[in-house]
Protein backbone atom coordinates (compact mmCIF):
# COMPACT_ATOMS: atom_id res chain seq x y z
CA UNK A 1 0.00 0.00 0.00
CA UNK A 2 1.25 3.33 -1.14
CA UNK A 3 1.30 6.57 1.45
CA UNK A 4 -1.53 9.11 1.02
CA UNK A 5 0.34 12.23 -0.65
CA UNK A 6 -0.07 15.70 0.85
CA UNK A 7 0.51 19.27 -0.07
CA UNK A 8 0.52 22.51 2.12
CA UNK A 9 -0.15 25.86 1.45
CA UNK A 10 0.45 28.63 3.30
CA UNK A 11 -1.23 32.24 2.54
CA UNK A 12 -0.19 35.47 3.34
CA UNK A 13 1.65 38.37 3.07
CA UNK A 14 3.50 38.29 6.37
CA UNK A 15 5.25 35.39 5.59
CA UNK A 16 6.59 36.51 2.36
CA UNK A 17 7.57 40.38 3.38
CA UNK A 18 9.59 38.61 6.32
CA UNK A 19 7.44 39.84 9.00
CA UNK A 20 6.36 36.96 10.50
CA UNK A 21 8.58 33.63 10.57
CA UNK A 22 5.93 30.70 9.43
CA UNK A 23 5.44 27.62 11.73
CA UNK A 24 3.10 25.64 10.50
CA UNK A 25 4.59 24.00 7.97
CA UNK A 26 7.10 22.82 10.37
CA UNK A 27 4.48 21.06 12.57
CA UNK A 28 2.70 19.88 9.66
CA UNK A 29 5.33 18.58 8.35
CA UNK A 30 6.03 16.72 11.67
CA UNK A 31 2.43 15.39 12.40
CA UNK A 32 1.78 14.02 8.66
CA UNK A 33 5.26 12.05 8.70
CA UNK A 34 4.33 10.33 12.23
CA UNK A 35 1.34 10.02 11.01
CA UNK A 36 2.01 8.10 7.18
CA UNK A 37 0.93 10.92 5.11
CA UNK A 38 4.04 11.82 2.93
CA UNK A 39 4.24 15.79 2.65
CA UNK A 40 5.48 16.22 -1.21
CA UNK A 41 5.40 19.80 -1.50
CA UNK A 42 4.80 23.18 0.08
CA UNK A 43 4.04 26.72 -1.32
CA UNK A 44 3.63 30.40 0.68
CA UNK A 45 1.32 32.42 -1.42
CA UNK A 46 0.31 36.32 -0.66
CA UNK A 47 -3.16 37.58 -0.12
CA UNK A 48 -3.96 37.71 -3.82
CA UNK A 49 -7.29 35.63 -4.88
CA UNK A 50 -5.58 34.84 -7.88
CA UNK A 51 -2.48 33.10 -6.50
CA UNK A 52 -4.68 31.15 -3.95
CA UNK A 53 -6.52 30.05 -6.51
CA UNK A 54 -4.09 29.00 -8.52
CA UNK A 55 -1.97 27.09 -5.90
CA UNK A 56 -5.03 24.98 -4.72
CA UNK A 57 -5.93 24.07 -8.12
CA UNK A 58 -2.70 22.76 -8.53
CA UNK A 59 -2.06 21.72 -5.08
CA UNK A 60 -5.45 19.84 -5.01
CA UNK A 61 -5.06 17.79 -8.39
CA UNK A 62 -1.90 16.27 -7.81
CA UNK A 63 -1.95 14.97 -4.14
CA UNK A 64 -4.35 13.17 -1.97
CA UNK A 65 -4.65 16.33 0.59
CA UNK A 66 -4.08 19.59 0.52
CA UNK A 67 -3.86 21.90 4.06
CA UNK A 68 -4.10 25.46 3.86
CA UNK A 69 -3.18 27.89 6.55
CA UNK A 70 -3.78 31.71 6.64
CA UNK A 71 -6.61 33.73 5.90
CA UNK A 72 -9.33 32.96 7.42
CA UNK A 73 -10.21 35.68 10.02
CA UNK A 74 -12.49 38.40 10.28
CA UNK A 75 -10.09 41.34 8.06
CA UNK A 76 -10.87 42.50 4.63
CA UNK A 77 -7.12 40.59 4.10
CA UNK A 78 -8.56 37.44 5.36
CA UNK A 79 -9.93 35.87 1.59
CA UNK A 80 -9.15 32.49 2.11
CA UNK A 81 -12.24 31.02 2.43
CA UNK A 82 -13.84 32.80 -0.63
CA UNK A 83 -10.73 32.26 -3.07
CA UNK A 84 -11.12 28.19 -2.29
CA UNK A 85 -14.49 28.42 -3.61
CA UNK A 86 -13.97 30.01 -6.39
CA UNK A 87 -10.57 27.53 -6.85
CA UNK A 88 -13.92 24.77 -6.71
CA UNK A 89 -16.73 26.48 -8.90
CA UNK A 90 -19.00 26.46 -6.03
CA UNK A 91 -20.68 29.21 -4.24
CA UNK A 92 -20.66 30.76 -0.34
CA UNK A 93 -22.20 32.25 1.94
CA UNK A 94 -23.20 32.20 5.72
CA UNK A 95 -23.75 28.95 7.12
CA UNK A 96 -26.01 28.23 9.81
CA UNK A 97 -23.90 25.26 11.99
CA UNK A 98 -21.08 27.68 11.98
CA UNK A 99 -23.17 30.78 12.81
CA UNK A 100 -24.51 29.25 15.67
CA UNK A 101 -21.23 28.04 16.72
CA UNK A 102 -19.50 31.57 16.67
CA UNK A 103 -22.90 33.46 18.19
CA UNK A 104 -22.43 31.18 20.87
CA UNK A 105 -18.91 31.81 21.37
CA UNK A 106 -19.38 35.54 21.03
CA UNK A 107 -22.18 35.67 23.81
CA UNK A 108 -20.44 33.77 26.05
CA UNK A 109 -17.59 36.32 25.73
CA UNK A 110 -20.96 39.46 25.90
CA UNK A 111 -18.71 40.27 22.08
CA UNK A 112 -20.85 41.67 19.21
CA UNK A 113 -21.55 39.54 16.60
CA UNK A 114 -20.58 42.37 14.10
CA UNK A 115 -21.17 41.59 10.44
CA UNK A 116 -16.80 41.53 9.67
CA UNK A 117 -16.98 38.39 12.55
CA UNK A 118 -19.94 36.65 10.87
CA UNK A 119 -17.97 36.76 7.78
CA UNK A 120 -16.31 33.83 9.61
CA UNK A 121 -19.18 31.69 9.32
CA UNK A 122 -19.10 32.39 5.66
CA UNK A 123 -18.25 28.55 4.27
CA UNK A 124 -18.30 27.44 0.78
CA UNK A 125 -21.18 25.42 -0.68
CA UNK A 126 -20.36 21.10 0.25
CA UNK A 127 -17.96 21.89 3.04
CA UNK A 128 -17.95 20.01 6.21
CA UNK A 129 -16.39 21.86 8.86
CA UNK A 130 -13.17 21.87 11.01
CA UNK A 131 -13.59 22.30 14.20
CA UNK A 132 -12.24 25.50 16.52
CA UNK A 133 -11.62 24.60 19.93
CA UNK A 134 -9.96 28.12 20.43
CA UNK A 135 -11.60 30.98 19.24
CA UNK A 136 -15.01 28.95 17.53
CA UNK A 137 -14.52 30.18 13.99
CA UNK A 138 -14.00 27.11 12.33
CA UNK A 139 -11.90 25.81 9.27
CA UNK A 140 -13.70 23.38 6.99
CA UNK A 141 -12.72 20.90 4.30
CA UNK A 142 -13.66 21.48 0.41
CA UNK A 143 -12.93 17.85 -1.20
CA UNK A 144 -9.72 17.00 -0.75
CA UNK A 145 -8.41 20.52 0.65
CA UNK A 146 -8.11 20.90 4.51
CA UNK A 147 -8.72 24.57 5.24
CA UNK A 148 -7.14 26.03 8.42
CA UNK A 149 -6.60 29.39 10.40
CA UNK A 150 -2.82 30.61 10.20
CA UNK A 151 -2.47 31.46 14.23
CA UNK A 152 -0.43 28.47 15.17
CA UNK A 153 -2.23 26.91 18.55
CA UNK A 154 -5.71 26.60 16.30
CA UNK A 155 -3.97 25.54 13.46
CA UNK A 156 -2.30 22.91 15.31
CA UNK A 157 -5.52 21.92 16.97
CA UNK A 158 -7.42 21.94 13.54
CA UNK A 159 -5.19 19.29 11.80
CA UNK A 160 -5.24 17.02 15.18
CA UNK A 161 -8.95 17.37 14.19
CA UNK A 162 -8.68 16.53 10.49
CA UNK A 163 -5.74 13.52 10.89
CA UNK A 164 -8.92 11.74 13.21
CA UNK A 165 -11.20 11.73 10.06
CA UNK A 166 -9.23 10.72 6.85
CA UNK A 167 -7.04 7.40 5.93
CA UNK A 168 -3.43 7.31 7.73
CA UNK A 169 -0.58 5.07 6.06
CA UNK A 170 2.38 3.75 7.87
CA UNK A 171 4.55 6.13 9.73
CA UNK A 172 7.76 6.65 8.17
CA UNK A 173 10.71 4.60 10.10
CA UNK A 174 13.97 7.04 10.73
CA UNK A 175 17.02 6.65 12.15
CA UNK A 176 19.83 9.34 11.91
CA UNK A 177 23.76 8.24 11.80
CA UNK A 178 26.20 10.93 12.74
CA UNK A 179 29.54 10.68 10.93
CA UNK A 180 32.21 13.49 11.90
CA UNK A 181 34.07 13.23 8.18
CA UNK A 182 33.36 15.89 5.69
CA UNK A 183 30.71 15.00 3.13
CA UNK A 184 33.21 14.32 0.47
CA UNK A 185 34.76 12.16 2.04
CA UNK A 186 31.35 9.68 3.00
CA UNK A 187 30.02 10.51 -0.40
CA UNK A 188 31.22 7.30 -2.52
CA UNK A 189 30.03 4.50 0.33
CA UNK A 190 26.83 6.20 0.52
CA UNK A 191 26.31 6.20 -2.43
CA UNK A 192 26.73 2.72 -3.42
CA UNK A 193 24.36 2.27 0.05
CA UNK A 194 21.39 4.46 -1.40
CA UNK A 195 21.53 2.32 -4.84
CA UNK A 196 21.34 -0.98 -2.74
CA UNK A 197 18.60 0.07 -0.83
CA UNK A 198 16.38 2.06 -3.32
CA UNK A 199 13.01 1.35 -1.32
CA UNK A 200 14.84 3.71 1.58
CA UNK A 201 15.42 7.24 1.54
CA UNK A 202 18.97 7.88 2.82
CA UNK A 203 19.95 11.92 2.95
CA UNK A 204 23.37 13.55 3.95
CA UNK A 205 22.81 16.60 6.01
CA UNK A 206 26.20 18.49 6.74
CA UNK A 207 27.43 20.45 9.70
CA UNK A 208 29.94 21.99 11.22
CA UNK A 209 30.15 22.44 14.97
CA UNK A 210 33.24 23.44 16.75
CA UNK A 211 35.68 23.50 13.81
CA UNK A 212 34.08 19.88 13.01
CA UNK A 213 32.94 19.09 9.24
CA UNK A 214 30.75 16.26 9.66
CA UNK A 215 27.01 14.91 8.70
CA UNK A 216 24.48 13.62 9.85
CA UNK A 217 23.01 10.60 8.00
CA UNK A 218 19.27 10.05 7.56
CA UNK A 219 17.82 7.08 6.65
CA UNK A 220 13.81 6.83 6.33
CA UNK A 221 11.63 3.98 5.31
CA UNK A 222 8.91 2.05 5.93
CA UNK A 223 10.62 -1.43 6.05
CA UNK A 224 12.07 -1.35 9.69
CA UNK A 225 14.44 -4.54 9.03
CA UNK A 226 16.01 -2.93 5.90
CA UNK A 227 16.56 0.77 8.01
CA UNK A 228 18.53 -1.35 10.55
CA UNK A 229 20.27 -2.97 8.24
CA UNK A 230 21.90 0.22 6.52
CA UNK A 231 22.71 1.50 10.44
CA UNK A 232 24.83 -1.56 11.08
CA UNK A 233 26.69 -1.21 7.97
CA UNK A 234 27.43 2.64 8.17
CA UNK A 235 28.27 1.57 11.68
CA UNK A 236 30.63 -0.68 9.98
CA UNK A 237 32.03 1.58 7.36
CA UNK A 238 32.82 4.83 9.68
CA UNK A 239 33.52 3.19 13.28
CA UNK A 240 36.17 4.94 13.50
CA UNK A 241 34.72 8.16 12.73
CA UNK A 242 31.47 8.55 15.31
CA UNK A 243 31.06 10.57 18.08
CA UNK B 1 9.10 52.10 -11.81
CA UNK B 2 7.61 48.74 -10.58
CA UNK B 3 9.94 46.84 -8.07
CA UNK B 4 11.31 43.59 -9.73
CA UNK B 5 9.82 40.58 -8.28
CA UNK B 6 11.31 36.85 -6.54
CA UNK B 7 10.35 33.53 -5.86
CA UNK B 8 12.25 30.94 -3.64
CA UNK B 9 12.64 27.51 -3.83
CA UNK B 10 13.44 25.54 -1.45
CA UNK B 11 14.84 21.84 -2.07
CA UNK B 12 15.27 19.01 0.68
CA UNK B 13 13.53 16.47 1.93
CA UNK B 14 14.70 16.84 5.30
CA UNK B 15 12.28 20.02 5.81
CA UNK B 16 9.32 18.34 3.97
CA UNK B 17 9.68 15.10 6.82
CA UNK B 18 9.94 17.62 9.57
CA UNK B 19 13.43 16.30 10.12
CA UNK B 20 14.89 20.26 9.70
CA UNK B 21 13.42 23.59 10.56
CA UNK B 22 14.19 25.52 7.06
CA UNK B 23 15.50 29.07 8.07
CA UNK B 24 16.73 30.66 4.47
CA UNK B 25 12.84 31.47 3.32
CA UNK B 26 12.86 33.86 6.44
CA UNK B 27 16.47 34.98 6.29
CA UNK B 28 15.92 35.09 1.76
CA UNK B 29 12.11 37.43 2.87
CA UNK B 30 13.79 39.83 4.89
CA UNK B 31 16.59 40.84 3.00
CA UNK B 32 14.71 40.66 -0.13
CA UNK B 33 12.08 43.12 1.80
CA UNK B 34 15.02 45.15 2.20
CA UNK B 35 16.54 45.49 -1.18
CA UNK B 36 12.82 46.48 -2.68
CA UNK B 37 12.56 43.18 -4.51
CA UNK B 38 9.15 41.60 -3.87
CA UNK B 39 8.91 37.82 -2.86
CA UNK B 40 5.52 36.60 -4.55
CA UNK B 41 5.77 32.95 -4.00
CA UNK B 42 7.84 30.38 -1.95
CA UNK B 43 7.92 26.84 -3.01
CA UNK B 44 9.61 23.65 -1.36
CA UNK B 45 10.15 20.54 -2.87
CA UNK B 46 12.01 17.26 -2.26
CA UNK B 47 15.37 15.72 -3.89
CA UNK B 48 13.36 14.95 -6.65
CA UNK B 49 14.66 15.82 -10.39
CA UNK B 50 11.17 16.06 -12.08
CA UNK B 51 10.08 18.31 -9.15
CA UNK B 52 12.83 20.44 -9.11
CA UNK B 53 12.77 20.67 -12.79
CA UNK B 54 9.00 21.46 -12.69
CA UNK B 55 8.95 24.07 -9.82
CA UNK B 56 11.96 25.44 -12.01
CA UNK B 57 10.67 26.28 -14.67
CA UNK B 58 7.18 27.12 -13.29
CA UNK B 59 8.42 29.81 -11.53
CA UNK B 60 11.46 31.20 -13.47
CA UNK B 61 8.98 31.68 -16.05
CA UNK B 62 6.57 33.97 -13.44
CA UNK B 63 9.16 36.36 -11.72
CA UNK B 64 11.93 38.05 -12.79
CA UNK B 65 14.56 36.45 -9.84
CA UNK B 66 14.14 33.13 -8.46
CA UNK B 67 16.59 31.82 -5.28
CA UNK B 68 17.17 28.24 -4.82
CA UNK B 69 18.61 26.57 -1.66
CA UNK B 70 19.54 23.05 -0.73
CA UNK B 71 21.20 19.95 -2.69
CA UNK B 72 24.53 21.34 -4.50
CA UNK B 73 27.02 19.41 -1.98
CA UNK B 74 28.60 16.15 -3.06
CA UNK B 75 26.36 13.35 -1.73
CA UNK B 76 23.97 10.83 -4.18
CA UNK B 77 21.31 13.63 -2.97
CA UNK B 78 22.37 16.41 -4.15
CA UNK B 79 20.67 17.09 -7.35
CA UNK B 80 20.03 20.34 -8.20
CA UNK B 81 22.28 21.23 -10.02
CA UNK B 82 21.63 18.35 -12.91
CA UNK B 83 18.20 19.33 -12.37
CA UNK B 84 18.73 23.35 -13.45
CA UNK B 85 20.16 22.30 -16.29
CA UNK B 86 17.99 19.83 -17.26
CA UNK B 87 15.06 22.46 -16.67
CA UNK B 88 16.96 24.70 -18.96
CA UNK B 89 18.07 22.05 -21.57
CA UNK B 90 21.67 22.99 -21.16
CA UNK B 91 24.74 20.82 -20.95
CA UNK B 92 26.24 20.74 -17.54
CA UNK B 93 29.98 19.64 -16.51
CA UNK B 94 33.06 20.03 -14.29
CA UNK B 95 33.93 23.88 -15.35
CA UNK B 96 37.63 24.84 -14.62
CA UNK B 97 37.02 28.10 -12.57
CA UNK B 98 34.96 25.94 -10.31
CA UNK B 99 37.58 23.50 -10.10
CA UNK B 100 40.56 25.93 -9.70
CA UNK B 101 38.98 27.24 -6.63
CA UNK B 102 37.83 23.99 -4.61
CA UNK B 103 41.17 22.73 -5.46
CA UNK B 104 42.69 25.57 -4.02
CA UNK B 105 41.03 24.97 -0.95
CA UNK B 106 41.19 21.63 -0.59
CA UNK B 107 44.85 21.66 -1.13
CA UNK B 108 45.11 24.84 1.83
CA UNK B 109 43.23 22.14 4.39
CA UNK B 110 45.31 18.76 2.91
CA UNK B 111 41.68 17.63 1.94
CA UNK B 112 41.75 14.98 -1.01
CA UNK B 113 39.95 16.08 -4.06
CA UNK B 114 37.66 13.12 -4.16
CA UNK B 115 35.39 12.42 -7.46
CA UNK B 116 32.56 13.16 -4.96
CA UNK B 117 34.19 16.73 -3.96
CA UNK B 118 34.71 17.44 -7.54
CA UNK B 119 31.17 17.05 -8.29
CA UNK B 120 30.29 20.43 -6.53
CA UNK B 121 32.05 21.77 -9.71
CA UNK B 122 29.53 21.06 -12.05
CA UNK B 123 28.05 23.92 -13.74
CA UNK B 124 25.47 23.97 -15.46
CA UNK B 125 26.22 25.50 -19.52
CA UNK B 126 26.13 29.36 -19.55
CA UNK B 127 25.85 29.71 -16.05
CA UNK B 128 27.75 32.61 -13.98
CA UNK B 129 29.44 31.17 -10.51
CA UNK B 130 28.34 32.84 -7.00
CA UNK B 131 31.35 33.10 -4.51
CA UNK B 132 31.12 30.76 -1.23
CA UNK B 133 33.58 32.59 1.60
CA UNK B 134 32.86 29.67 3.81
CA UNK B 135 34.06 26.36 1.92
CA UNK B 136 34.46 27.67 -1.71
CA UNK B 137 32.34 25.16 -3.34
CA UNK B 138 30.36 27.96 -5.66
CA UNK B 139 26.86 27.87 -6.36
CA UNK B 140 25.59 29.57 -9.75
CA UNK B 141 23.62 32.22 -11.61
CA UNK B 142 21.78 30.62 -14.53
CA UNK B 143 19.33 32.96 -16.52
CA UNK B 144 17.17 34.25 -13.33
CA UNK B 145 17.41 31.87 -11.18
CA UNK B 146 20.14 32.04 -8.63
CA UNK B 147 21.40 28.41 -6.98
CA UNK B 148 22.62 28.79 -3.31
CA UNK B 149 23.30 26.24 -1.26
CA UNK B 150 21.14 24.86 1.89
CA UNK B 151 23.53 25.52 4.84
CA UNK B 152 22.68 28.60 6.05
CA UNK B 153 25.83 30.74 6.95
CA UNK B 154 26.67 30.17 3.26
CA UNK B 155 23.74 30.57 1.42
CA UNK B 156 23.40 33.95 3.70
CA UNK B 157 26.74 34.64 1.86
CA UNK B 158 25.79 33.62 -1.51
CA UNK B 159 22.26 35.96 -1.02
CA UNK B 160 24.54 38.71 -0.40
CA UNK B 161 26.53 38.02 -2.83
CA UNK B 162 24.00 37.75 -5.44
CA UNK B 163 22.02 41.28 -3.94
CA UNK B 164 25.28 42.90 -4.83
CA UNK B 165 25.17 42.55 -8.31
CA UNK B 166 21.17 42.41 -9.53
CA UNK B 167 19.06 45.26 -9.93
CA UNK B 168 17.13 46.86 -6.79
CA UNK B 169 14.03 48.30 -6.41
CA UNK B 170 12.81 50.55 -3.56
CA UNK B 171 12.85 49.36 -0.43
CA UNK B 172 9.26 48.44 1.11
CA UNK B 173 8.25 50.90 4.26
CA UNK B 174 6.50 49.19 6.91
CA UNK B 175 5.16 50.61 10.32
CA UNK B 176 3.23 48.58 12.62
CA UNK B 177 0.31 49.67 15.02
CA UNK B 178 -0.89 47.85 17.99
CA UNK B 179 -4.53 47.75 18.99
CA UNK B 180 -6.12 45.86 21.83
CA UNK B 181 -9.33 44.51 20.56
CA UNK B 182 -10.54 41.70 18.69
CA UNK B 183 -9.93 41.56 14.99
CA UNK B 184 -13.79 41.71 14.84
CA UNK B 185 -14.38 44.81 16.43
CA UNK B 186 -10.97 46.82 14.08
CA UNK B 187 -12.68 44.62 10.62
CA UNK B 188 -14.75 47.60 9.67
CA UNK B 189 -12.59 50.81 10.05
CA UNK B 190 -9.64 49.02 8.50
CA UNK B 191 -11.44 47.17 5.48
CA UNK B 192 -12.57 51.51 4.82
CA UNK B 193 -8.76 52.29 5.14
CA UNK B 194 -7.84 49.68 3.18
CA UNK B 195 -9.84 50.94 0.52
CA UNK B 196 -9.28 54.33 0.38
CA UNK B 197 -5.08 53.77 0.18
CA UNK B 198 -5.51 51.00 -2.25
CA UNK B 199 -1.40 51.38 -3.23
CA UNK B 200 -0.74 50.32 0.02
CA UNK B 201 -0.72 46.45 1.47
CA UNK B 202 -2.88 46.68 5.17
CA UNK B 203 -2.67 43.33 6.78
CA UNK B 204 -3.83 42.20 10.29
CA UNK B 205 -2.00 40.01 12.86
CA UNK B 206 -4.44 38.72 15.75
CA UNK B 207 -2.85 37.80 18.87
CA UNK B 208 -3.82 36.59 21.93
CA UNK B 209 -0.97 36.89 24.68
CA UNK B 210 -1.71 37.19 28.46
CA UNK B 211 -5.87 37.30 28.00
CA UNK B 212 -5.92 40.02 25.83
CA UNK B 213 -6.99 39.52 22.19
CA UNK B 214 -5.32 42.05 19.41
CA UNK B 215 -4.08 42.50 16.52
CA UNK B 216 -0.88 44.23 14.84
CA UNK B 217 -1.83 46.36 12.01
CA UNK B 218 0.57 46.46 9.32
CA UNK B 219 1.19 49.39 6.95
CA UNK B 220 3.24 48.85 3.58
CA UNK B 221 4.28 50.65 0.91
CA UNK B 222 6.86 52.79 -1.22
CA UNK B 223 5.15 56.04 -0.15
CA UNK B 224 6.28 57.11 3.38
CA UNK B 225 3.81 59.96 3.23
CA UNK B 226 0.85 57.68 2.70
CA UNK B 227 1.85 54.88 5.21
CA UNK B 228 2.18 58.25 7.49
CA UNK B 229 -1.22 59.42 7.21
CA UNK B 230 -2.49 55.65 7.41
CA UNK B 231 -0.72 55.81 10.95
CA UNK B 232 -1.91 58.96 12.18
CA UNK B 233 -5.30 57.79 11.02
CA UNK B 234 -4.83 54.68 13.16
CA UNK B 235 -4.43 56.84 15.88
CA UNK B 236 -7.36 58.90 15.95
CA UNK B 237 -9.58 55.44 15.24
CA UNK B 238 -8.36 53.45 17.94
CA UNK B 239 -6.35 56.30 20.51
CA UNK B 240 -8.36 54.57 23.30
CA UNK B 241 -6.95 50.86 22.68
CA UNK B 242 -3.49 50.85 22.27
CA UNK B 243 -0.54 50.24 24.55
Amino acid sequence: MKNPTAAMLVIGDEILSGRTRDSNMHHLAVQLNAHGIDLKEARVVSDDTAAIVAAVRALAGAYDHVFTSGGIGPTHDDITADAIAEAFGVGIGVRDDAKAVLLGFLEARGAEATPARLRMARIPDGATLIDNPISAAPGFTLQNVHVCAGVPRIFEAMVASVLSTIVLGEPMLSQSFRVDLPEGDIAAPLADLAARFPELSIGSYPFNKDGVSGANIVVRGHDGAAVNEVMVELGHLFAEATS
